[in-house]
Parts: structure tokens; sequence; C-alpha cells
């Protein structure tokens, strides 16, 4: 028997933090006046009932608080279901999203931080939902649990590491700290210094469209790397500033955030030795480079600004898999980019930003780690007797973490075709159902075409095909292993 | 310095029997009472200086005979590339095929046994090139390394395993018998028996309109898993009887070669044990199920029948990499199948029929391994201490194997990603090019869509895509480390 008191205390836990999380919607409907009997009374009275259950959960507490591996996977995954379930009830209640399977896409794709909407038409949303949905996205960006780890006390460092490990976004878990919960506390304060800093840029800039409202949301989507915008039009309306100014925050949080850490603490020179962050950086100007030709050649858009403005911002958006666009690249009447442009897309949408950031995807030390191990084995079938150690930034990658990689792509490409297989009863056209799922697995919201498409959305999809894309956001969030665990018996036994 | 004189003979030798086999299609444009200035001075003039460049390089023996493997990575890649070009002479010497890239592809294709085209009409070519063609598939099929060993004395074991072990197709290489000539004879024995019967089930047949030169090409076709067909609708106008026929040995074809040796010898028993052909055919019934479901449901053909003996052709063709068809199921006004029929097919052409068979594709014993490994590292987070070796058919897989595998997966997609990036640059949709560079480098021959698809062909594409899905093609054959192996220094250094 697993120590299920123990997951049912920490579930518990993690419904009465969100249930305090609801107040700031509530708040939202209240400054804004919306209507009682809606959005009100539905986020009021649904943190009133997740934080009962909440106290329920935690009546009878674990007499011991170790935590097995196979344990902290059915405690991550489930934290994820259970606010993603809890969270979708207010807009059910409040008949603005009624369908259950919208409601769970739409609140799957916030705390996931992936940000594809089943939503025509966000405009007609009320303001406290639409803050709910930008809000989820920044408490997904750094983990429910990280989040739990940072408030609670340090008493119980070996089990925590297991709940880092399981839902920590790379290939390794790297302490900044001795003490999980001092680690924990200081990369979520640069998450909300971040935050803060991309909040003011955005409200106190030249932009008279970007108003308190849009600078708020928008900058909680940014931070998470979610992208739930707030106008129809993406971020396509706004003034060219604030289009730099989210592009450059949207690059920032993809950035590895130990290594703004390392900054903090004056290793400088580290920072730049990192091969990760230099890996990003050269796909991201190579990228903008290849799409600024093309749509130079194309002859799209009518300046050299605007050329490399679309590309920077596009790039930016799609390898921090945040999912925020400022033109329709997919589908757009006159702005459709070559399929050159496409497969920088899908290449970014595959690579994903740095580990250890808010963004989703393989992840670019992954990426690092399989190539050269691929290249490794050519170079053993050359002259077979050589074995070599790889090495990443000057240390040694242990072998077990390059078979970690190696089983990661595989499952993610199993995954990957599953989802996309599972969504083509609905009939439509591969690309759609190949990039949605694609969009989902990586937490990055738009796919390409008209369907999937920046200026599209999700809604057309069968509830079953919006059940399976929530299961692979989530799956991809948690990096795989996590949720694949639970479908092995193993996982359930006895203790 | 590596022992290029002993590259140089073998490469002699190669186009020494290259010579010798270009008697048969010569032979073909004399019965067929060809123009001599066309077709008979093509073949022939190409067989007497290709037999006297061959001679040439074997003037100056090598004085040792030992073959390092990086050596026997070089021989067997350019032997590919020497066969395909010297093999592309006649047709641009004919004029029936005047540009070098479209000649290149085709020979290309044909002995890599893919079996794409350029010719937007098959049926205006003389029948001495279609006879060329077909065969490049035969000798293909089989490689040219094994066809040589075969005929070789038995002095040089050592280091003739390299070159089967770079050539041969799959995970691991093994030997039936202790000598590897003796091997390579056993396997081309069953491999010309196997041709024989299904040359006579087709001349033999009640099928009129499959002739003495039908039966002929398309029996070598569908040996050598290539593709060619001698007619412009591929095989859909020969009767019911002719497909079953090629449909059941195109299955054949994709089966391990060492299971028909071992019901030779009566070991009937392991050969049902045997963990890759129960998933090959599990894979075939699956797949042909899910088919005549999806084509029940949209109407599509007249009878059960009809619906049960295209999915069946289609499957069988896909999954043993051949490439024939019997409808336009791609792209056809009213035979276009469904979006879910193209993931079933997208699927096959992804893994490809078992090792050791004369298919391309990633190869089922490598699927078999890949998820097996995935499987064990969801166990290894489950109950960290516990490491279990892999197996296959009873048998303990090598992590070296395993290792093996996964590298050659990344390498796969990567240049599958790569091949379609390339071939982008012609402007033409994502899934024609994505469809196009799976088709190459899995040895396949059609597409999707209405450019690549059974009907469509490869002529419009620049001939920069064409060099790029003609490398692809023998990239794919070769299983892709040989070819891989060329782009590193190390292979070329002094010895």
């Amino acid at each position: 028997m697993n120590n299920y008191r123990n997951i049912f205390n920490t579930i518990g836990r993690i419904l009465q933090v969100e249930a305090i999380l609801m107040i700031f919607p509530l708040i939202v409907a209240i400054i804004y006046k919306e209507p009682f009997n809606t959005t009100i009374l539905a986020f009021g009275a649904t943190a009133i009932v997740s934080f009962v259950i909440g106290l329920l959960l935690n009546i009878k507490k674990a007499k011991s608080h170790t935590i097995l591996p196979r344990e902290s996977f059915i405690i991550v995954t489930l934290s994820w279901v259970f606010m993603s379930l809890v969270g979708c009830i207010p807009l059910i209640v409040s008949r603005h999203v009624p369908n259950f399977f919208d409601a769970f896409f739409e609140m799957c794709s916030g705390f996931t931080t992936t940000g594809a909407t089943i939503l025509t038409d966000v405009e007609i949303m009320p303001h406290s939902i639409l803050f709910w949905r930008s809000f989820s996205h920044w408490i997904g960006g750094m983990g429910v649990i990280v989040f739990i780890l940072a408030i609670l006390p340090d008493n119980k460092e070996g089990s925590n590491m297991h709940i880092l490990r399981a839902e920590s976004p790379g290939p390794q878990v790297g302490k900044l700290t001795s003490k999980i919960s001092v680690t924990a506390r200081i990369l979520y304060l640069i998450y909300v210094a971040l935050t803060v800093i991309e909040f003011l840029f955005l409200v106190l800039g030249p932009d008279k469209k970007m108003d308190l409202f849009s600078s708020i949301t928008l900058t909680l989507g940014t931070a998470g790397t979610g992208g739930f915008a707030v106008l129809n039009d993406g971020i396509a309306s706004y003034a060219p500033y604030s289009q730099y100014v989210i592009a450059t925050f949207m690059l920032l949080f993809g950035i590895n955030f130990s290594l703004f850490y390392m900054i903090l603490i004056g290793k400088i020179k580290g920072v730049f030795k990192n091969e990760e962050l230099r890996l990003y950086l050269s796909i991201v100007i190579i990228s903008i480079v290849i799409i600024v030709i093309s749509l130079t050649t194309n002859g799209i858009y009518g300046t050299f600004e605007e050329r490399f403005r679309h590309s920077f911002f596009q790039v930016a958006s799609i390898i921090s898999t945040t999912g925020y666009s400022t033109t329709d690249y997919a589908a757009g009447a006159n702005t459709t980019w070559s399929t050159i442009c496409f497969m920088v897309i899908i290449f970014l949408m595959l690579t994903g930003p740095c580990a250890g950031s808010t963004g989703g995807g393989i992840k670019l030390s992954r990426i690092n780690i399989l190539c050269k191990s691929a290249i490794r084995k050519i170079k053993q079938m050359i002259s077979p007797r050589k074995v070599v150690p790889l090495k990443d930034s000057g240390a040694v990658i242990e072998e077990d973490v390059v078979q970690g990689a190696e089983s990661f792509f595989v499952l993610y490409m199993i995954i990957l075709f599953v989802s996309t297989m599972l969504i083509s009863f609905d009939g439509k056209d591969l690309v759609t159902n190949f990039t949605a799922s694609l969009s989902c697995i990586s937490n990055i919201g738009p796919g390409l075409g008209n369907i999937v498409g920046p200026a599209g959305n999700f809604s057309s999809f069968s509830s079953f095909s919006k059940f399976v894309l929530s299961i692979t956001m989530i799956t991809g969030r948690l990096e795989l292993f996590p949720m694949l665990a639970l479908f092995n018996y193993k996982t359930w036994k006895t203790r």
C-alpha cells in the first residue's frame, strides 16, 4: 500500500492553495462590477468548496512524511489534473464555457502554460475569467509543487527532492543550494522579480492600447510561457514597443533560471560558458535570419522593421513555447509565411527552450545530449575501441542521463504520434492534427494551418479529441515520465 | 593512410559486375528490336566502359586484404554511389532521361529499392530501360556487397564481416553459418528461389494483362521491395489475382530471410517464437482492419472484397517498403482515404518491415528495442534500484545494441527533418515535403498528397531537391551510419 494519506494531504493542500488563488479573479470580478450570479458567485463558491475539500483531505495526517519516487509521480500528476478540474468549475458554473470538455481543455491549457484555447471570441469574456486564464499560466509556470515547496518548512528534504525531480523541466535537477526549499524560494523570487519588471515596462510604456488589464494579463502569460491573450488578434494590435518588450521577456523566460541566479551571485563567466544558452541564442538568431530572408523574398510586410519584428516575435514566442503572435503567419490572407518558415517553426516547436525555464518541449539540453550521443556512436563505429564520456559545458554527463534523454525522445515521439492518430478520427487534415498535437505536448499553443494556427482555435475538435489533447498537455508539462508511470501497475502496488 | 588500393579494387570489381549485369537490359533491347543508336548503343557502350574502368582499378592489387571498419564504410557508400552513377549513364546517353539529376535520382531510387520516379509517363519508355529500372531493384535488394561476397572465394572472412555489418539491414548481424560467404550464398539462394516462385505464380496465372514482361519486371520490383512499375497506374489495372499474389510476396520479402532458412532446416518452432515476425504480422492485421473499417464508413469502393484487397495490398506495399499501389489513396478523385488511414500509412512508413529483409525503414526489431528500452526507463524511475537486461525472443540484447538503436532513431529523425527542410526551398506544401523525405529515407517510393502520392511523381522537384533526396535514399538504404561516417574526418585519416 502506498502512503495514500500523504498523497491525500498534499493534494488537499494544493486545493487549499488554489482556493486562495481564486480570490484574485474574484477581486477582478468585483472591481469590474460583473453580475453577482455569474462570475462572482462562480469563483466565490468554487473557492469555498475547494478549500473545504482541502481541509477534509487533511483531517487524517500521514504519520510518515517519506515519499517514494513512484508516489511522487502520483502526487504530481494528480495535482495537475485536480488543479485543472477545480480551476474549470467557475467557467462552467458561470455559463461562459458551459461544456465540461471545453472548460477542462481551457484550464489544462492554462495550468500547463500551453495557451491553446477553445474560445472563438475572447473579447466577449468577462475580465475575471480572462484574468483567471492568464493567472493559471503564471501559477503553472513554476510548477504547483515548487510553489508548495517554497512556502513549506524545511522538514522533509529527501522526499521533496523526488517531487522536484518528477516535476522540474529538463534532464537533470540542479540544486542551487543545499536545501531544496531554499532553492525553490530563490527560483520563485527570480520569477516574481522578472514578472514585475516586465509589467512595469508594459504599463509604463508609450503604448496607449496597453492598459493596466492588458499589462497584467499579458505579463502573467509571458512569465509562464503560456500564451492566452485578451484580444482576438493576440498581440497584433498593440504598438511595436509592447511587442518588442514581450518578445524580449519571452526569450528571457525561456532561459534556465539558475543562470539568473548565477548572474545575481556574480558568476557571469559561467553563464557565458553554458552550452545550452549558447545553443538557445544561436538557434534564435539563425531562425530570425532565415525567416527575415524568406519574408523579404516573398515580399510579405512593407518594411524591414516589420519583417524583423514579426520574425523576432514569432521565433521568441515559439522557442520559449509561449504561443503569442503578432501576425497570422499560418493562414493569413496576405501574411502566410513560406514552407521553409513553417519548417523553422516546427523545428522550434520540437526543441523548445532551455531546461529549468518555464517553457515546455524537449528542451535544448536534451537535444544537445541526443546529438552528442549520436555523434559518439558514429565515432565508435569508426574506431570501435574508443569510448568517450559525453560532456556538457565541461562537466561529464552521466550515462544514466544520456539514456534518460534517449528514452524521453522515443516516448515523446510515440506520444506525439499517438495523440495525432487519436485526434485524426475527427477527419481534419494531417498538418492540423500533427501541429495541434505537437503544440499541446510541447505546451506552445498555436499550430499551423487555418484551424489551429495563430488566428484559429481548438473549438472545432470533438470532445474526445479535446480530452486527448488535454491529457497530452499535462503529459508534456510533466515531462512524460510521471504520467506514463501511472499506467504501470507497479506504481500503485503495496509499499 | 587507408588501404585505398583495396577500396579501389573492390569498387573496380563492382563496376565489372555492373557491366556484366547490363548485358541483360542489352538483350531486352535486342529482343524488342529497339533502335540501335539509342538503348542498344547506350547499354553496350556503358557496359564496356564500366568494365574497362573496373579492370584499370584492379591493375594494382592491394597487398593486404584486411579492411578496417571505417574503410568498409567508404567502400559500401562509394559502391552505391558508383553503381547509381554508372547505372544512370544509359538513361542519359539514350536521351530518354536527358537530365543528369533526373537520371541519377531514378537509378539511386532503383538500386536503393525505393521506387520513387521522376518519369511522368513510364509507358513511353523502351522495354530495356523499364527492365533496367526493375532489375536495379533486384540487384539492390540483397545488397551489392552480399552479391560480391557470394561469388567470392572464402579467403578473407574477418574483413568481409565488416562490410556485411556496414551494409546489412537491421540492428544486429546474425551469421547463419560460420563462414560469411556461405551465409551470403544461402541468403542469395532463398532470394532467387522466392523470386522464381513469384514469377511463376504471375506468369502462369489467369491474368491476361500480366504478360511475360510485366511478370518479370514486377517480380524483380517485388523481390527487391522496390516499386518501379511498367504501367502509369501502377498495379491498378492488373487482375485481382495478380494483386493478391504481389501483395503476398511483398509481405514475404519483408520477413527476415534467416527465418526462411530456419524453415528450410526444420526449426519451425523458432520461427513462430520470433518476436519481430509476430510484431510484423500483428501490425499488418491491425492496419488492414483499421483501413477496411474506415473505407466502409466512408463508402469508398463498391464491395467488401475491393476494400479488403486495396487495404491488404497497400498495407503490404508500405510496410515492406515496396511502394506499388492499386489505387490512388492519397489524392484520387473518388478514392482518397481518410486522415486516419494516412496516419496508419505514415506509421507503416516509419516502422518498416523486419530486419534482415530486403526492405528499408527503421525496422521492427529496432522499434521493439526502442519501446522496451523506454518502458524499462519508466520502470527504473518507479523502482530506482532495479536494472533488468532487455530481451528479444528470449535472448538478451546487449546494451551496445540498445544504444545503437537509440542513436539510429535520433539520427533517422534528424536526417528526415534536414531532408524535409532542404527540399522545402522548392515551396511545396509540408505534407508533400515530409512524406517525400520519409518515403526516400525509408526506401518506399510514394508519399502522400497529389504531387508525390501513388499517382504522382518526383519530376516537379528542383535539381537540388532531387539530389538531396537521392543522397537521402542512399543514406537510408545503408542504415545511416556508413554515409554519416564519411562526414567525419577520422574516416579518412591515416591508418
